[in-house]
């Protein structure tokens, strides 16, 4: 009997080890990179895993809330809450704290605009992280543009990635990209979260991109009369008639369609392709990050009808186009990889070139995007 | 009897008005201008009041927290917590809310870097808003710049401010102003809450203001081995041996002491001060906002001792700056009026010029400094 109990106790100490996370846990946690100056709190482990702190000594239940999943805190005689979540795959992951229901920023992190609001943001270090890494290369601007809008009636905000030495080359004029974020994101996204800044920094530098400019703007834009937020409704117009003409103005250019590439990521993807297709006199080069604009359906397109038969003459859509990028991620959620799928089978079946870059095992995030913006950079302006 | 009892009523009832902040509150709120895209709270009325809402369903209490005092907020059915503060003083406040015990940022506004956090922030719309706000005038470009400072050996960074026409007049060259934050502030601040871009903006447009560059560093800096935060022991090197340096290869700026103006506020008043006169060679223009090097002293000065007897020839002084600008808010907390006080006594005692500009009914706050910087801008590069 005596052994019987012994083995139990052992069964019962194994499945607790196996459901419980904690018991898991490798104590190598460190600050995570985009911390404020000082904070200790939130870290990240060798494996991935996301340990908040906070301070909140009246409170019945604290959670972290990361990656669509709530994970449980556990409180100290300080009144200090810890806990961790499950592993995370690298990359930049937006996440929040939840004290006694409120949903709050972690004190403890700088702050990003994504799900439409600014929020917590944490780096899991990726094994390549070293492209977005910030070295000692001759380092660019990123610069903010206010813009007044008369199609939306109302003061809009760019910011223009400018290469090193465009400041001193005065003679000289430069390419330009124009990178979109996607669905709740803003105009600050690429430059902060994205690092496209650092990406094209590392890339010059290693002249593996040629120097270009990069505007960001925001891709959300309405008349005034339809006042609503999160609408796209306006933006072709406001880039076309507004924002491009305007950065031709303010800055040293090549404004010509040859010297002009547009990109975007996820609804900027479905976005950009748009305003591409309709304006062959100015784009070159386009580039899709995790969207087409056939998103969200995954059924086989018709090249006579999608998109007003834009694609249906492959010859001269090989013509208008330079490069023709597409990227996604190996770990993207559905609809992502059918959507993209059935776009790709439409450009194959109508003999359209294009460049197809898959992302290992990253998901419907910025590591992939870092990493697409990092191959479709390198094509071009050659 | 009838009549005390009434009268006492009235009494009973008038004391009660006096009492309750709740009882007078001005029903015309509206949302802050610094409030994130959409979002409807905070808000703020007429008198200058803030009123914050949270959800927070399960929390047990939930206060405002905004100028030293807390603020008891009460819950709906709903979950929603809703509270307001005593009337605030026009211009721009730090503050948070307090979820069972947890300081945490407001979700509804932006975030801003004081008190050595990201924070929450808050205008309270001022009378002579019209200097800082963004209007239809050419407008400058707000710039990130990295940098590798081999003291400190680690990335640094600071903004630049270039005016308007700056990328495409590019024969010519700029004189600079070097601009400092305050304590527990960082290198974001005078670009954001601060409003300084919009500030040489109008002042530029208006011809109130010669164009010129401001470059806003990070005054901490320590060098690896005496690692610590918030600290300033080596920022004077770092500032002379490596960012006016950098900034003078990077940007096309008029590079002699003459076209070279310092200032800063608070912390940053009394750094750049020292600085101002350990280097004659480098600067023509001194500004302190809220702040001398002899805080938070409000004894009388002995020229002879004071800064290593740096003000002892005061003619010397006035010859080595064109401009020696002192600004304070009416309202400044102790120490700050008896430390300006007992400085500009001195300088008085030594015969030394300067422009004192006193900054109606604001305190040790964002609203007095951009007050100050709007004025001292309009002295500088004559």
């Amino acid at each position: 009997m005596k052994k019987i109990i012994t083995w139990f106790n052992v069964f019962v100490l194994l499945a607790n080890l196996a459901s419980s996370s904690y018991a898991q846990v490798i104590e190598d946690f460190k600050p995570s990179s985009v911390n404020q100056l000082g904070k200790e709190y939130p870290q990240v482990n060798s494996e991935g895993r996301v340990r908040a702190r906070i301070y909140a000594p009246e409170a019945k239940r604290v959670q972290l809330d990361i990656g669509g999943v709530k994970y449980d805190m556990v409180k100290n005689e300080k009144g200090f809450w810890t806990g961790e979540s499950d592993c995370q795959q690298e990359g930049f992951h937006y996440y929040q704290l939840n004290v006694d229901g409120a949903s709050v920023p972690d004190p403890g992190t700088k702050y990003f605009y994504g799900a439409g609001r600014l929020g917590s943001g944490i780096e899991i270090p990726a094994h390549d992280a070293d492209f977005y890494a910030l070295k000692d290369v001759p380092h660019g601007l990123l610069s903010e543009v206010n813009y007044y809008s008369k199609i939306t009636q109302e003061w809009r905000r760019c910011f223009v990635y400018t290469p090193a030495g465009y400041e001193t080359n005065t003679e000289k004029r430069y390419p330009v990209l124009y990178l979109q974020h996607g669905s709740f994101e803003d105009e600050t996204g690429w430059g902060s979260q994205g690092k496209a800044n650092l990406i094209l920094d590392n890339l010059i530098a290693a002249k593996k991109a040629v120097p270009m400019l990069i505007v960001m703007d925001n891709g959300y834009a309405v008349r005034p009369n339809e006042r609503a937020l999160f609408q796209t409704t306006v933006f072709e117009e406001v880039l076309l008639q507004e924002v491009i003409p305007m950065i031709d103005t303010k800055f040293r250019t090549l404004p010509q369609r040859e010297s002009r590439a547009i990109a975007g990521l996820s609804m900027g993807a479905n976005q950009t392709m748009r305003i591409a297709m309709n304006h062959p006199e100015s784009f070159a080069y386009y580039g899709g990050f995790s969207g087409t604009s056939n998103y969200p359906s995954t059924e086989p397109l018709d090249a006579d009808t999608f998109l007003d038969g834009k694609f249906k003459d492959g010859k001269m859509v090989n013509r208008q186009f330079k490069t023709f990028f597409l990227g996604l991620g190996t770990s993207e959620p559905v609809p992502f990889p059918g959507v993209v799928k059935a776009f790709r089978q439409m450009l194959d079946k109508q003999g359209i070139r294009y460049t197809y870059y898959e992302s290992p095992e990253t998901a419907h995030e910025w590591l992939t995007w870092r990493r697409a913006l990092h191959q479709y950079a390198q094509l071009l302006f050659r």
